[in-house]
């Protein structure tokens, strides 16, 4: 079929999923009409810089840097700018026209994606943004829609190709960090700052997208309790690997009746545990729901073509209710929640201490967790040849994070503690 | 919200889902109104036997056997009879009246998904059946909506429970397949008839479902090669294990510029392949998609919570469109295809064989090989203490189906070829 409609598509940046998107359109026209029941006409591709060099050959007449007046003509706009701004703009204006809009853009959507869902509302738009979260992996429309009829009681994902790649490579070689990250950066995993990855913000976008959409609520990149990976050590992941777990940096979303907790930090998780098999930089998002029990989607996270195929997933279902009309995306993100503060999450903990090699201090120890409510699972003990004292690591049961942190500043005031060198949490069954 | 429209709910059985499913539509009813923008209201349940005990406490003005009369009264009809008849009869009476209709009927589906989908679409009603593949996971909605902008080129799915218990316990514990049976049947993991699910059928059903979605086209169980996995021995398990191998049921639909093939078999996955990791019961679905890159997905393939939360996330869906309108899911399955014959497909093997144990004999069974043009990837003896002669263990790189049965053939033939113990395919990367 090559249908009689025709929708008038705008592209919004040319970068590595830009491209992508633009060569779909182009050499899959036919595909594309048949599903969408119109055809996908590509009227133009707004780029800052119109001689720059691309990865997908576009006639020229196509390529503009007047994305307002690209905008003006369109019936669906695809941003891939990212950032804020002049991205926020754009898709405001498009949707203020009725023009609905596909985006990818991770830190818009988790800071005013509340906002703009209002706004397609308003103006009868659709607003869509698969690929802001885990790439090519179909996550939030099986969040929003499948799992529609039950209830989410927590979302766990790898949402970070580069952590995901250092942690993995650090697992597997014994490699430190700082060492890691250079190899990355070298192989183009990492950027050359990558402040926002190891720093756990892109995950933390993530995971406030993913909450918003799990909890039918609104939840802000700020919101979001946030760690990242850069003082994990070879010794805290060898450590890990020796009592059965490997170390992921975790969005984690997660609902209880006392509210709604959303963090992102490095967390040990068991080897059998699913997510534990995800390596190098794939994504993965486990979910455990009410009546589905656990459910786990893993694919590419990001890259060109795997992001094009989610942000096309999209432009075909806005496509389709362009053409047919009915009923928006659900967007029952109108329930308000209790934000749960971070002191108040439980979990598991894992603390690394350096201690004194005497009798009587596992004693001690143990002593301070008790009085604070904490019981231990299980304790590990090695004397080190290199360094004084005695290596101690303990596994708790759960606890409450405030409970964990009046624990470790009682602990730092021992004589026989000689240093907290780390505190990681535990999550998964 | 428990807005003024209210769509009237008739359900079909009540087993074991169809007994989860009362008691969601009973417990959620607030929730399931926001979502799905109308209350969901249980107008009755038809059963065959009134007085017979239940999982769910359900007012007994509900239950009724007369199922037509009640699908006469309905705006939505959830089919969990399971079987051909009346199951068929009984959703072709909805459609025809235009009331929409969720099932998890795999086997009705399979055979007449593509006559009932007509049907549906001829009277502007709603067809779902996310239910009747791999239970709680969400897979149809991503296969025909996420990736509707991209092309699948194959499918891999670990789609039958009971097989994957029985071969993941022959790996785990070294037990033969009868005792491991006999285990799952004591554990309820298997029926006391297993027929379906060992003998690959059931899984069949399931791979000509993903195959008619994956594809746009219309594929039948009885269109699918179907090999279960009563054949398997602890030593194809346990040999398998040496190479760094697990054997899983697949069901495989895949698609080439030649056609479409559609096959269950037992075949070896390499150990870190994401599917290999899909233990006890539970189902994973692996994707292969042109832009996409892999995707998995993982969860409960059964059980009675699991696979009514993928009813009633259909369910919300179906009273979403009923409410407001819209276009019908996408039913883009006219394509016709070229369905391969058997005999046409591609895949390496993994050949057990017992020879002769005499110098030559690895020449000659090297040169049948070579004469079929096929070439031999890895070749592995060991001298038997047991049985006379020696084992022999051989992975092919990729070949015809055609190739390896005449390979096969003449190697039985040769006299050095004491028996040719089994013949396994070899599937992911």
């Amino acid at each position: 079929m090559s249908g009689e409609k025709s929708l008038k598509i705008a592209l919004l940046g040319c970068g590595t999923v830009g491209a992508q998107v633009a060569r779909i359109l182009r050499e899959q026209r036919e595909e594309l009409a048949t599903r969408a029941g119109a055809n996908l006409e590509l009227i133009g591709v707004a780029v800052r810089n119109i001689g720059a060099p691309r990865d997908v050959q576009l006639p020229p007449e196509l390529l503009t840097t007047d994305a307002h007046g690209l905008i003006e003509r369109a019936d669906v706009v695809i941003e891939l700018l990212g950032g804020l701004q002049p991205a926020g703009d754009y898709i405001a204006a498009a949707l203020r026209r009725g023009a609905s809009v596909v985006t990818g853009n991770k830190a818009l959507i988790a800071a005013e994606g509340a906002a703009l869902a209002e706004l397609a509302e308003q103006n009868d738009a659709q607003l869509r943004y698969e690929a802001a979260v885990a790439g090519a992996i179909p996550i939030l429309r099986p969040i929003a829609d499948s799992l529609s009829g039950d209830q989410i009681t927590k979302v766990m994902g790898i949402v970070n190709g580069t952590t995901n790649f250092i942690l993995d490579a650090m697992d597997s070689t014994g490699a430190q960090f700082d060492d890691v990250l250079a190899q990355a950066q070298a192989l183009g995993y990492a950027e050359a700052d990558p402040t926002a990855d190891v720093g756990g913000h892109d995950a933390a976008a993530k995971a406030a997208i993913l909450a918003s959409l799990a909890f039918h609520t609104n939840v802000s990149s700020d919101q979001v309790h946030t760690e990242g990976i850069t003082e994990i050590t070879a010794e805290d992941v060898s450590a890990a690997a020796a009592a059965g777990y490997v170390i992921k940096l975790l969005a984690i979303a997660q609902k209880s009746e006392a509210g709604i907790s959303v963090r992102v930090y490095p967390a040990l998780i068991k080897r059998s545990h699913p997510l534990a098999s995800v390596h190098e930089a794939f994504n993965a998002v486990f979910v455990e729901a009410e009546n589905a029990g656990d459910l786990m989607f893993y694919g590419a996270g990001a890259g060109g073509a795997p992001t094009a195929s989610a942000v096309m997933g999209d432009v075909v279902a806005v496509a389709r209710r362009v053409v047919s009309g009915g009923p928006l995306p659900a967007s029952s993100q109108a329930q308000s929640a209790t934000m749960l503060d971070f002191t108040q999450i439980t979990t598991r903990y894992w603390i690394g201490l350096s201690v004194s090699d005497e009798p009587g201090v596992l004693a001690r120890i143990a002593d301070v967790f008790g009085s604070h409510e904490i019981s231990i699972e299980a304790m590990n003990q090695q004397v080190s040849a290199e360094k004084s004292g005695a290596q101690l690591r303990i596994l708790t049961h759960e606890a409450s994070e405030a409970a964990l942190q009046s624990t470790v500043a009682a602990l730092q005031e021992l004589d026989a503690v000689l240093e907290v060198q780390s505190v990681l949490r535990v999550e998964g069954n």
